[in-house]
C-alpha cells in the first residue's frame, strides 16, 4: 500500500547529506515511542495497545525505490535550477534495500505499551534507518491509536461484543488498517468486508434505513421491508427498527415478522436500535420482545457510541431495567455495540504522538549516545542503547516498565527513576517482584525477518493477558492512574551528563 | 486503492434482498450531503470545501467484483450453516459494473459546499447505487474534511504559504489523499513525496533534529550539522535552529553558516522554528537575521499549529514586532507555516458527518419520493428529485443555496424556507440577486464519465473564487454566521406531506 516515496522529502535530503559525508552506512539507532497517552478531553487512556508492526515489517521487507521513483526524484530541482539529488546518491538509493543491515526490535502487536518507553527500535545504516521514519510512524501510530480506542470500548462494554463499522467515516484508504487495529484491540467483528477477509473474521451487517425507505416508497411499508429481509435471511434476521418510530412501529412490526419466522421453524436473531435514548429503548424493546416470547432476541445498539456512552448506557440499564420487570444482567447479556466514527477516528484525540528519535550513533568504533535538548523536559529523549523490562509485583500485576543501559545488571534493590523529575524515585527489592520480562523482541535481525506474525485471534489474546495484569486504576476510563515508566540509575546518570554537556 | 469489497457487508445483504425481490435494477436516487459543519470545539467551520470526487468517480469507473471477491463472498455462511449469498445473486454481482445505468451529479471539487445541501447525487439501479454508498462516503467525507481544515488554515495565515506535513500522524494509507485534499484546500506544498508527485507540486522539506543530533554525537556540533547541510544545498538552505537553544545556539550558528554561504556566492533561504513561543522566537530571530544582514531570510514555523495558533501567532507578532524595531507586516511576509497533525486529522472534529440517503425510487412508472422519519428533525432528509442553486446578491456575495423540486420554475418573489423551522422563511425578489447558479453538474451520465478533472492548481482557484464570494461572517474562524441552505415552497410542502404520512 505504501511505496518508497510515501515519505517526507526531508528524509531524502538528510540522507543525501549523510551520503555526501560518507555517513550514510554508519550504524545508528532510532527509538520509536509515544510521548503521551491519548487524551480524549473528558476521558484519557492510561495505556495503549501496540498494533501496526506486521504492516511495517512487511513494508521494510517488500519495498524499494523503483526506477520510476528514482526518475521522479532526479527531476526535482532546487532554487538554482540544478538537480536537488545528485546522480551518485540516487544510484545508491536505487541499489539499497530497506533490509540492508537493519535490525528491528519491538514490543509485539496486541501487547500493552506505555508512554515514553520504546515500542520499536530500529538499528542500522544511518540513512536507511532515517528514511524508515515516516513509514514506521505512519503505520504504527495510527494502528496503535485505534487498537487503544477499541480496547477501551471493549473494556467499557463488560465483555459484550463490539462491532466496528467506521469505514464510511474513516480516512480514505485507511479502513482496512483501522478495522484490523480495532480487532486487535478487542472488537469482535467488523462490517468492512475487505478487512474481515484479510483478518479471517466474519464480516457482520444486516440492513440500513434505506431498505425500509425503499419499501415504504413502494407502498409496502416497514412491515413489508422487514418481511423482505426475513424471507432472504430467515436464520440471520436482525431488523433495524428506528426508521419511523421504534416503540410504536419498528418493534411491533419486527415482532410480527419474528412470529412468522418462528412459525416457519426459524429463530429470529434480534433488532438494532440506531437513534434516540438507546438505554431506554433497549429496556422497552426488551420488555416488548420478552412479552412476545422472544427472550433470546439480541439487541444491537449503534449511533454515535464511544466508551463513555457505552458506560452510560449500561449504567442507565442497571437502574432502569427493574422498573420494567427486567433483570439488568440478563438484558446486558443480549447487547451488542456497533461503533463507527469514534473508533475509526479515535475521536477526541485523532493522532498518537509517536516519534522516532536518534538515540545513538557509532563513531566508527563505539556507540555514542545522542540527545536533543528541548525547552520541554518531557521532549528530551532517553539516550543510548537500552534494554526495556516490565516488572510484575507479587500479585502478578505490572508495576513498571524500566529502561536501563544495554547489558546493565540490575541493582539490588533496583532504583527506579522518574524520566525527568529528580526527586521522584522508588526502590524495588527483587523479593517484591514476581517477574521481570524482556519487552523488546527482535523481529528483523540484520535484514532477516525473524518474527512470525500470528492472526488477530492470538493478538487479541495477548491484549487480554496484558489487561489482566494491568492495575485497575491504569485501566479506568477517566483520569487513570499513571503507570510508572522508569529509568535505571545508570541511564538516569547518562541522561543528566548529556543534558549538561550535549555536544 | 479501494476494491469492491471495501464496503460494509450490509450493502451486499441489502442488495441481495433487492435482487430476490426483482428490485435490484429499479431506478433509485441517493443524495449525499453532510449534516453539520465541522465543529472543532472552540472554533467551527461555516463552510466546507468539496474534495474527493475525482477519486470516487475513478472508483466507479474502474472497480468491479473480481472472481476472488465472489469466491470469498460465496464462502460466507449464515447461522444455519448455509451460504449467506446465493449463487444467482453472486453471478449478478460478478456481471454488474458500477457504471451500469449510473448517473452522478456533484458539486465540483474545490467549490464551497454547505450543510444539508446535496454534494453528490447518485441515480441508477437500486442495488448498484446502494453498494456505492460506502466507497462514496469513504472517499468524499475525508477529503472534504481535510480540504476544509486546510482552507481555514490558509485563511488564517493571511496569504502566507501553508506546508502540509502530516504523513506520520495521519491514518495509515490515507496520507496521499489527505495531502491532495490539503492542497485543494489551499495548502501550497506538501512534504509527502508521493502525494506531491501525483498532484504535480514540488515536495518540500529540509532536515530534522536528527541531523543535528547525529553530528553532535559525532563531535561536530550544531554548527557542523548546519555546515554539512549547507554544503549539499547551498541554494536551498533552510536550517532547523531549535535542537539545543534557538536564540543562544541555533540562530547564531545559522547566521555563521549563512555568512559562509554568502561569501561563496549563495543566498541562504532561511530558518525553521519547531518549538517554544513561536511568535516571540520569530520576532527575535528576525531581529538577529536582520542585524546580520539577512533581511530576506524566511522563517518557517511548525510544531502543533492549527488555524487558531496561526491566528494567535500573527496577532502576537503584530503587537510584539515593533518592540524589536521590526515592521510586523514585513515580518509576516517572511513566514511559512508547516502544519502536521491538526490538518491531516482535522483535529477537533475528525470526521465529516456525510450521509447518503435514499430520496426517491421509481415505482416502475414514476419517481416516488422517499423519506426517513427521525426523532431529530434535522435528520429527516429532504425528499425527492431536486435541483440545487446558489443565489448571489447584488454585491456578488452568495446568499443562499436553495433546493427545489426537479423542473420547478422559481416563484417571483422566491420564498426560501428553513429546512425544518416552519416560522423561518424569507422572501427574495429577483431584483435583489446578481446570479442564480446551478451547483450540481453531471459528472457521470448513464455510465459515461463526462467530467474532466483538472489539476490541483485549478481546484485551488475554484476555492479562491468561491471564498471571494462568501460572506466574511461565514468565513470567520470562530462562531461563524450560519449560511442559508433553504427549501423552495414546493419542496417544503412535499416534505411536510411525507412527514405527516410517511408510507
Amino acid at each position: 500500500m505504501l511505496t518508497a516515496l510515501t515519505t517526507d522529502l526531508y528524509q531524502l535530503t538528510m540522507a543525501q547529506v549523510y551520503y555526501r559525508r560518507g555517513l550514510h552506512e554508519r550504524p545508528a539507532q532510532f527509538d520509536h515511542f509515544f510521548r503521551s497517552y491519548p487524551d480524549y478531553g473528558s476521558h484519557q487512556a492510561g495505556y495503549c495497545v501496540a498494533a501496526g508492526l506486521e504492516a511495517f515489517v512487511g513494508f521494510v521487507a517488500d519495498t524499494a525505490f523503483t526506477d520510476d521513483d528514482i526518475a521522479y526524484l532526479s527531476s526535482l530541482k532546487g532554487r538554482s535550477g540544478s538537480a536537488l539529488f545528485a546522480a551518485d546518491f540516487l544510484r545508491w538509493l536505487r541499489s539499497m534495500s530497506f533490509t540492508d543491515g537493519i535490525t528491528i526490535e519491538a514490543v509485539l502487536e496486541g501487547r500493552v505499551v506505555h508512554a515514553n518507553a520504546p515500542m520499536t527500535v530500529v538499528t542500522g545504516p544511518l540513512a536507511t534507518a532515517q528514511i524508515l521514519e515516516t513509514a514506521l510512524l505512519n503505520q504504527i501510530n495510527y494502528a496503535t491509536l485505534i487498537a487503544t480506542k477499541a480496547s477501551r470500548m471493549v473494556d467499557s462494554a463488560r465483555g459484550r461484543p463490539v462491532l466496528e463499522f467506521g469505514l464510511r467515516r474513516g480516512a480514505t484508504g485507511a479502513g482496512d488498517v483501522g478495522a484490523r487495529a480495532a480487532l486487535i484491540g478487542g472488537a469482535e467483528f467488523t462490517s468492512n468486508v475487505s478487512a474481515a477477509r484479510d483478518a479471517e473474521v466474519e464480516p457482520k451487517g444486516t440492513h440500513a434505513h434505506s431498505l425500509v425507505q425503499a419499501m415504504m416508497a413502494l407502498g409496502e411499508g416497514e412491515r413489508g421491508a422487514f418481511q423482505a429481509y426475513a424471507d432472504v435471511y430467515p436464520d440471520d434476521c436482525v431488523l433495524l427498527v428506528d426508521t419511523i418510530d421504534t416503540l410504536e412501529s419498528g418493534v411491533p412490526n419486527a415482532i410480527e415478522v419474528f412470529e412468522d419466522l418462528r412459525s416457519k421453524g426459524h429463530e429470529p436473531v434480534g433488532i438494532r436500535l440506531d437513534s434516540g435514548d438507546l438505554a431506554y429503548l433497549a429496556v422497552r424493546s426488551a420488555r416488548m420482545l420478552d412479552d412476545a416470547g422472544f427472550e433470546g432476541a439480541s439487541i444491537v445498539l449503534s449511533g454515535g457510541l464511544d466508551e463513555m456512552s457505552i458506560w452510560q448506557i449500561l449504567t442507565q440499564i442497571d437502574r432502569e431495567a427493574a422498573r420494567y420487570g427486567l433483570d439488568p444482567v440478563a438484558l446486558v447479556d443480549r447487547l451488542t455495540f456497533g461503533v463507527g466514527t469514534s473508533l475509526i477516528t479515535s475521536e477526541g484525540d485523532p493522532a498518537l504522538d509517536g516519534v522516532y528519535k536518534l538515540v545513538a550513533i557509532s563513531d566508527g568504533s563505539a556507540w555514542q549516545p545522542a540527545i536533543k535538548i528541548s525547552e520541554n523536559p518531557m521532549k528530551v529523549p532517553n539516550p543510548g542503547r537500552k534494554a526495556l523490562h516490565r516488572l510484575y509485583d507479587n500479585r502478578g500485576i505490572a508495576t513498571a516498565d524500566v529502561m536501563s543501559l544495554e547489558g546493565e545488571v540490575a541493582d539490588d534493590p533496583m532504583v527506579l527513576r522518574h524520566p525527568i523529575e529528580a526527586t521522584l524515585l522508588r526502590s524495588v527489592s527483587p523479593d517484591s517482584l514476581s517477574g521481570r520480562e524482556v519487552l523488546l523482541e527482535v523481529v528483523v535481525d540484520e535484514g532477516d525477518v525473524r518474527a512470525e506474525f500470528p492472526g488477530v485471534d492470538e493478538l487479541r489474546k495477548r491484549r487480554e493477558r496484558d489487561l489482566d495484569r494491568l492495575d485497575e486504576g491504569v485501566r479506568r476510563l477517566v483520569n487513570p492512574h499513571i503507570y510508572h515508566v522508569s529509568l535505571s540509575e545508570r541511564l538516569w546518570d547518562l541522561k543528566q551528563a548529556l543534558v549538561a554537556s550535549p555536544s
